[in-house]
C-alpha cells in the first residue's frame, strides 16, 4: 500500500492543527506543511501583550506549554510532520495533484505531489486605499514581524503619539497595548461605535472606559489621509478635516481571507469572499480541504454564510480538515454562533450569538433586556457587569448575549455560549443550575438574573426599554417624569442631572401624592441597576399608574453624560 | 375582593425571595414573613469569609448591593412585606388555615391566618452522637451567631489548634478560614476522601493542596469522642485511638432538612427526608408550598429525589413558590443537576452533573476522561486545571464535569453546567464555539480539549485510563513499562520515581529499539499532561505496540507520592 501524501498550506493555527491531527490518525501518511512566514504556530492573539511588554520573551509566543519552540525540528520529531518555513506555495495544479512552491530566501522553486491538500492560508489585514499608507511608521498588527516593529517603536518613543485606525477587537487591544507602553493613543473609527459585535450602548461603556484610561476614542469619523514628512508619518487627517499629529499609525480595519491561491486554482468562493466549504471542510474539489481564516463558515443561528477569522475556530476547523484528509469525511464542523471576548484595560467585552442589531438585520423578531449588576457579592468585592440578552420573541430561544465591564465577563459569556449552543430558552435559563460560591458568583448568577428580567418583560410584568431609547426620546424633546428611586446618599454621589424626582422605593407607597395626579403622565423609573425601579413599577401599576417605563440597567448602564 | 393572605415561614434565602416575588406579582396581597432567627436574608455562604476576617463588617452579610441592611423596616418599605424576626412558627393548622407563632424574647404567642402558606424552614447542621459534643468550644458554622463565635475564637487564640469534623464543602471552606485566621487546623473526614462531590483522584489533589497550605487532612477515620477539661474542649479522640489536642471543634458533617413543622402538620415527606413537593413547589396540601433546604428536589439527570441544600437553588425555588402562591401554579422548578464550587486556599474545586461514581451508582453506563492543562496560554501566566468529564456511553451525552486546581475552574464549571442543561453530547462539545482571547482562555478551551480526549477515547483512537487505576495496578504488583515521553529537563525537575523509562516523544520514532522487542509487554505512557503521551501511543500503535495505555492527565494530575 502506498503512503498517503497530505500537504498543508499554512502554518499558523488551522494548518499545524490539521497536519498534526492527520498524522496522529494516519501514522503511515506523509504529511508536509508549507509556511510562507519564517515561524510556525505563532500565538498571534498574543501579539498585543507582546507589544505592551507584558509578554517579555518572544519565544513564548512560539512555544508549547512545556516550553519547546515549535520549529521544523519540533514538528519533525514530535508531530512527524515535515514543516518547511519561508516557503510560499505559488500555485495548485488540481489536475496533476501537485502544488508549486518557492523559497523566499534562495529563490529555489519546486513541486510537491499530494493525495489530499489542506488550504489554511489565513487572512491579511485590510489596507484602506488612502494616501500616505506607504509611509514609514504605518503598520498593521498581523504578523510577528509587525509585533516586533510595534514593540520597538513603542519603546523608542515614550510619550509619543499613535493613531489606531479601526476600533474593532484588534484596534482596541492595540489601544490598550500602546497606552500601557506609554504612548498617547487615539482610536479613529469610521462607524458610529467601536466593537461592532456589541450593541451601541454597551460599546459606548467600553469607549468611556478607554477614555478614562487616557486613550482618545473618535467614532463616526473616517481617515482621509496619512500625513508625512521625509517619508515618515507626521500625522493623520480625518474626513472632517481635523488633523492629529502622530508618529505611528496602526491600521486595524479588519482582515480579508487569503484566497488568491484557491481562486487561481478554480476553487469555488462564497458570497462573503471566503473559500466555500461543506460541513466536512471540503472545498469544491473533493481532494482539497480548507480551514481557518480563509474559509467561509455558516452562522448556526441565521444559517447565513459569514467570515469568522478567529483563532479558536481555526483550531477546530483544522482538526476537522486534518481528520477528514486522513480518514475520509468522518468529522463535521457545525459552524459558528459567533463568540468572542477581548480585554480593554480593566474592562472585558464579550459577546456570543447575535447582538440585537444583527438579529434584526437577519430578519428575526427578537426581544432583549439589559441587566446591570455585580459579578460576586458586595462583601467579596463585587465588580460591575452590564449585559444584554437577546431571545427570539416567538419561542423564547436565547439567540445572543453581550457583556462588558470590570467584572467577570469571561464566565458569563462562556456559560451563555453553551446555553445558546444547547438551545436553551429564557425559561430554561431562568431556572439554570450553576456553580455558586461567594468568591465566584452571585447566588442568582448574573445571566440567570438576565433571564428573570427578560422573562418578566416578555410576560408583561415589567415594562422596560433600553437607555438608548430613553436618550433618543429625551433628545427628541419628550419630557417624561424621571423617577429616581434610590436613597438620598446614592443620589448625592451621582445622578442624571436632568431634573429628575427622587423618591426612594421604600417610601414610594406613602408618597404617591407627590406624583402627577394625572396617572397617565409618562414616568421613567430607574435606580442604580433598575431592580428597585422594577419594584417601583409594580407598586405604581397597582396604584393605577399604567404609563411607567423602567430604564433597563439603571445608572450603572447609562453611558451618556451625567452629573458628578 | 378580599386581599389574599400569603404567609412565609423562614427568612434566610428561599423565604425572603418567595415573599418579595409574591408581593411584586400581587401588590394587593398581604404578605407576612416569620423568621425564628434575629436577622433576615443573611448571606450564609459568606460566613467562612467573615470568620477568616476577609469580610470585615458584619452588616455587609445582611445588606443589599446598595448597602441597606435587610431588616423589617427595609422589608416593609421596599418589599411591602411584613417581616417578623425572633418569631418562631410552632404549628400549622391546615384545617383552620392558620399558623401559631411564638416570640422568643417576650414569650408572646399568637395565630395568623393564611390563604397560601410557604414553608422555607431551611436545614440544621447534623450533630454526631458522640460524647463531648456539649463542651464549650464545640460549634457548627450554620448561623450568623456561629460565625460571630468562630470569628471571636479565632482572634482570641492565634496559633491555637482547631479540629474540623467533616471534609465536605463547608468543612474545607472553614479549614481555609481558620488557617487564614492563624489557627493550626486538622480536618477529620470519616470517608476515604474529602469533598464527596468529586471523584477520589481529584479530591486527593485538593487535599494535597490544603496540606501544602499547612492544614492537616485525615481521611478514612472518624471521631469517637470530643475530650474536655473543665467543661471546655481539650482535644478529640479518633476512631483509631489517636488523640489530637485542640481547643476548638467545628462540626461540619452536613445538614438535615428542618421538617418537624411540616411533619407535625401531616405534610408528606420524601424518601430522603425532605418535604415532598411537585414541580410547582407545592406540598401534599394544595395551599402550602415549600422551598429551600427543607425540600426534596429531583435530580434532572437520574430522575431520583435528592436533598440539595444550596443557596442558589433556594433562591430559584423561592421565586417559583412565591409566584405560584400569588398567581396560581404558573411557574415550575425543573430540579437540579447538582452544580457547586468552593474555594480551598488557592484552589477552586467545582462540579456539575454526576461524578463518575455517582453515575455508576445510579446505574448509568458511562465513559470518562481526565484532562490536565492550562486555563490560559503560558505567555499570559497559565494556571493548572485538572478535570474529569463523564458522558453516557451509549449516547455520548455529557452527564458530569468536575474540575480542580489553581486555574479558572469557575468558567469551566459554569460553562459545563450549561452544556449539561442543554443536553450537549461529547461531539457537540468538541466543536463548541466559546469566547477566546489570551487573557481568558486557551484557543482550545479546557472543556473542549476534554471533549477531544473523550471523543478520541470513545472512538478507540486513544486508549487511556485514570491514574487511580494505574496506581491500583502498581499496588497490586503489576509491573508495566512506565514510559515518560517528556524532555530530559522536565524529567530532572520531577518524576514518578518508579523505575520509569524516559524517551522524549520527539525521539520515539527513532528509538523504538529501546522498547521491549516483545511488543505485547504492557506499556503505560505519560508526560506532563499526557497530550504527548497520546501522540506517543499513536506512534507505537502504528509500530505494532498494541498494549500501550495512556495515563490520563499525566504528572499534573498524579495525586500520589512522586520524586522531587
Amino acid at each position: 500500500m502506498s503512503r498517503k501524501r497530505i500537504v498543508v498550506i499554512g502554518g499558523t493555527a488551522a494548518g499545524p492543527k490539521a497536519a498534526a491531527r492527520a498524522k496522529r490518525l494516519d501514522e503511515n501518511a506523509d504529511v508536509t506543511l508549507l509556511q510562507k512566514a519564517p515561524n510556525l504556530s505563532m500565538a498571534s492573539c498574543g501579539y498585543p501583550y507582546y507589544v505592551a511588554g507584558s509578554v517579555k520573551e518572544r519565544d513564548k509566543l512560539l512555544a508549547t506549554p512545556a516550553g519547546v519552540v515549535r520549529d521544523p525540528a519540533f514538528f519533525a520529531g514530535a508531530k512527524g510532520v515535515a514543516a518547511l518555513t519561508g516557503t510560499e506555495v505559488t500555485a495548485i495544479d488540481r489536475a496533476a495533484h501537485t502544488i508549486a512552491w518557492k523559497r523566499a530566501a534562495s529563490g529555489e522553486t519546486g513541486h510537491l505531489p499530494y493525495d489530499k491538500l489542506i488550504i489554511a492560508t489565513g487572512s491579511s489585514p485590510k489596507i484602506p486605499p488612502i494616501p500616505g499608507r506607504e509611509l514609514a511608521g504605518v503598520t498593521t498588527l498581523a504578523s510577528l514581524e509587525d509585533a516586533d516593529l510595534l514593540r520597538e517603536k513603542a519603546k523608542a518613543m515614550p510619550g509619543g503619539r499613535a493613531v489606531i485606525v479601526g476600533g474593532g477587537l484588534i484596534g482596541m487591544e492595540t489601544c490598550e497595548a500602546l497606552t500601557d507602553a506609554g504612548l498617547a493613543v487615539t482610536v479613529v473609527e469610521a462607524l458610529p461605535q467601536i466593537l461592532g459585535f456589541l450593541d451601541p450602548e454597551l460599546a459606548l461603556l467600553v469607549a468611556n472606559h478607554a477614555k478614562a484610561k487616557g486613550a482618545a476614542v473618535l467614532t463616526g469619523v473616517g481617515l482621509s489621509e496619512i500625513l508625512g514628512a521625509n517619508g515618515a508619518v507626521s500625522g493623520v487627517r480625518l474626513a472632517d478635516g481635523r488633523e492629529l499629529p502622530c508618529s505611528l499609525v496602526v491600521l486595524a480595519i479588519g482582515v480579508a481571507p487569503n484566497v488568491a491561491l484557491a481562486k487561481a486554482a478554480g476553487l469555488e468562493l462564497g458570497a462573503t469572499g471566503g473559500i466555500k466549504i461543506d460541513a466536512h471542510m471540503r472545498t469544491s474539489d473533493p481532494d482539497i480541504y480548507a480551514a481557518g481564516d480563509c474559509v467561509e463558515v455558516t452562522n448556526r443561528l441565521t444559517g447565513q454564510p459569514m467570515l469568522a477569522p478567529y483563532g479558536d475556530l481555526a483550531n477546530l476547523e483544522g482538526r476537522v480538515a486534518g481528520e477528514n484528509a486522513a480518514l475520509g469525511d468522518t468529522a463535521t464542523f457545525p459552524g459558528t454562533i459567533g463568540s468572542g471576548i477581548c480585554k480593554v484595560f480593566d474592562f472585558a467585552a464579550g459577546s456570543t450569538g447575535l447582538s440585537e442589531r444583527r438579529a434584526r438585520e437577519a430578519g428575526i423578531d427578537v426581544v432583549s433586556a439589559v441587566n446591570a449588576g455585580s459579578d460576586i457579592p458586595g462583601f467579596m468585592g463585587a465588580k460591575l457587569l452590564v449585559s444584554k440578552i437577546v431571545a427570539e420573541a416567538k419561542t423564547g430561544r436565547i439567540l445572543g448575549f453581550s457583556c462588558v465591564g470590570p467584572g467577570n465577563v469571561n464566565r458569563q459569556v462562556a456559560e451563555m455560549a453553551m446555553a445558546i449552543l444547547g438551545g436553551l430558552t429564557v425559561d430554561d435559563l431562568a431556572m439554570a443550575d450553576l456553580p455558586y460560591a461567594p468568591p465566584y458568583s452571585l447566588a442568582i448568577d448574573h445571566a440567570i438574573a438576565s433571564a428573570h428580567i427578560l422573562q418578566n418583560k416578555m410576560r408583561g410584568l415589567m415594562r422596560s426599554v433600553g437607555n438608548g431609547e430613553i436618550k433618543a426620546r429625551l433628545d427628541a424633546g419628550d419630557r417624561p417624569l424621571l423617577l429616581d428611586v434610590r436613597g438620598p446618599k446614592e443620589f448625592e454621589r451621582t445622578r442624571l442631572g436632568l431634573g429628575e424626582t427622587l423618591i426612594p422605593v421604600g417610601q414610594l407607597r406613602k408618597r404617591l401624592a407627590e406624583l402627577p395626579q394625572d396617572k397617565t403622565t409618562p414616568i421613567v423609573a430607574y435606580c442604580g441597576v433598575s431592580m428597585r425601579a422594577y419594584e417601583a413599577q409594580r407598586m405604581l401599576l397597582a396604584a393605577g399608574y399604567d404609563n411607567v417605563t423602567v430604564m433597563e440597567g439603571g445608572l450603572a448602564a447609562w453611558p451618556f453624560a451625567r452629573e458628578k
